[in-house]
């Protein structure tokens, strides 16, 4: 018999997913230039010229039978080097090489440090707002996803929920505490583009530290960070790692490099971490059970060649700038992204569907946000050409003004 | 609490990874050239131009956004529908794109065609001998790998082994009938080289048919066919999911090819196969849980283009014959091979591990086939240039003689 679990799945059908089938079904009937799609998080830029140029030269030079060949099950060990040098030399914590471990992008990185540090049964705290996928990337390695409510407005992590949270699971004794393996924090934030301020991220490992105390084991952190690198107003976004030793920072190249079709990410692993010298082995023992093997070698050398390189990004700011502005012009209740190329508006009504349901009588295509827990609000990602970006405007203005008065 | 598990499968090295490590070792101690290293299967020869010239035109050429941006779940509609036309054209089988998952090799086919078809407390069927890693490929999905044993000296599918267990099956009862999902065969087979005879796949889909209506559930083939391109004597490959309608079949580009690093291959569904309109969608789910997300878009459309050529691959015929002959020679059990880069002599005294060792002693490295579950016998992986296997014979006959008087 065919798997029904899986099989159950096929009716839950992502919303961004529907909403982009349907601009893209719109965008054939009115032409696709007419249709405002803000739902997919798919970057706009292209690849830096550096990382296509890697790839060519590496094809046209190389041994062929070295370049295709398998990599360590661990990846390739010049790669790890050189990420491991880079991360170091950027945030000012001494990875080493065996620390790193190359993954096909941030879905392959989190499938593998869940696995990690947890085991069937126990719990990943996440935080609201968070990333719908983070449920089955979660629950389909066994353990399970426990919800820690957003702090609104300000879309900080909700410290006083998460303590109240484990206060309760301490009241429920040891087998509970037993069950809380780690908690999974992604900044610059999707849907909501807030960045975790360092405050943030010390209380955050204030609690963490003292819940590991009070629990007899360490509690680790798994820091999501593909939007690491979209950071606006000319700053830098706090790593996570530098403030909680038990870190495992999951990051892919899909945004800076603009390639998420390449599928090439890594777990960088603290090296305070507890275990630090097992886990990236262990990862290599997962990759065995879940088919994973590494990301291509081809991509992982023209990454290397890349690693501190990035697309042009600032588009991603002109576009917030343009988006908030006019937003905050109509009275949208929206807090300014820090990063990402998201920004989440709360909905000029209590239903954030209807909302997006009417929006797209104006061909404007914005993702209600009860799948990212964050209900009443709504996502637009301005992954987009400016000039787009531009001729939406007076169109959300008429939309809000003939159907809210605004 | 990092997982135990995962950190006990540290414990377990491979032997084939050992060995090829003391071979590198050794190597770097009197020449590689001059270490006889039988250990690894990773292809000798280059990958065809067609590839390389195919991946160089697309990233010389293509919009980087449209090459580097996220595939669809379930993989590029071009490169699916181009794989199902040639699996058709050339097997008689009328695949449609919607058949085609793309995935990162073979392992990660296995990983998704397991999960499709089977649930935790499963039973997935395998025949020795058998590539070891298929035991984590299975187990670590909550199904249970069941080994059936190898059919000696021919090395063909056990059949009478398999009827008999299904026969305790159908006497134990419903519930351990429930548990039988499938089975998973490899043919040309590592490490025997045996490839699995018409009569073989004919007499096999006849036992699972009649099990299937027995049992009161279909039993499901899943056929990894990594060497189906490396075959010997003009010959070609009898294709399991023509002899079975419900057969998953795993493919990798690896070995035919050339690129093994590159991580591309997929699972074509048989278009007759029960519920196989469903398989491919659930695929797609079962990725979010293991942090699949297809394959490289990049690699996915150089493969496209290369879909029928394949790399020289008469080298490993040539090396083949030296091997089998020099074996034959020096009166060692040993069947032909039909196909792959493998031969698996029987060793000169019961235990192969023993004989192995001896054989390092000559600078021969051969792997002990107690993990494939054939004790007693040995592989030798052929993927070599011929001019060392050349040289290796004469060190065999020394090696055969000095110790065991051949």
């Amino acid at each position: 018999m065919i798997n029904q679990h899986f099989l159950s799945m096929l009716n839950n059908k992502s919303v961004i997913r529907e909403l982009s089938e349907y601009a893209t079904a719109r965008g054939k009937e009115i032409g696709y230039e007419n249709v405002f799609d803000f739902s997919l998080g798919n970057p706009s830029v292209p690849a830096p010229q550096s990382f296509t140029d890697a790839a060519v030269r590496l094809l046209e030079t190389e041994d062929p039978v070295r370049l295709h060949g398998y990599s360590p099950s661990l990846g390739l060990p010049d790669v790890k080097k050189t990420v491991a040098e880079s991360l170091s030399r950027r945030f000012g914590v001494p990875y080493t090489a065996g620390l790193i471990f190359p993954t096909s992008g941030c879905a392959g990185a989190i499938a593998h440090a869940v696995r990690a540090v947890s085991k069937a049964g126990d719990e990943i705290m996440i935080f609201a707002p968070f990333f719908p996928e983070y449920i089955p990337y979660i629950n389909d390695t066994g353990a399970k996803a426990r919800i820690i409510p957003a702090h609104v407005p300000d879309f900080q992590i909700n410290l006083d929920a998460l303590e109240q949270y484990l206060e309760q699971v301490k009241i429920e004794g040891q087998e509970a505490m037993d069950r809380v393996a780690a908690v999974l924090i992604n900044s610059p934030n999707n849907p909501s583009g807030i960045v975790y301020t360092e405050e943030t991220l010390r209380k955050l490992a204030q609690i963490l530290t003292r819940k590991s105390e009070e629990f007899g084991h360490t509690i680790f952190l798994i820091s999501d960070e593909p939007y690491r690198e979209i950071v606006f107003d000319g700053k830098t976004v706090p790593y996570p790692a530098k403030y909680y030793a038990h870190t495992l920072t999951c990051y892919s190249f899909s945004k800076s490099l603009s390639v998420p079709g390449e599928r090439i990410g890594y777990v960088a692993v603290n090296p305070a971490c507890e275990c630090a010298e097992y886990l990236v082995p262990m990862m290599g023992q997962i990759s065995r059970g879940i088919g994973h093997n590494c990301p291509s070698s081809l991509i992982q050398l023209a990454m290397a060649e890349s690693v501190d390189d990035t697309a042009d990004l600032n588009v991603y700011e002109t576009n917030m700038n343009l988006l908030y502005d006019t937003f905050k012009d109509l009275g949208f209740e929206v807090q300014r992204p820090g990063g990402t190329f998201y920004i989440m508006p709360k909905a000029l009504e209590d239903d954030a569907a209807a909302f997006c349901k009417k929006a797209l009588q104006y061909d404007l295509v914005f993702v209600p946000c009860e799948g990212f827990h964050a209900p009443g609000y709504f996502r637009v990602a301005y992954c987009q050409d400016t000039e787009k970006v531009r001729r939406a405007l007076p169109v959300i203005r008429k939309f809000a003004a003939e159907v809210y008065g605004r």
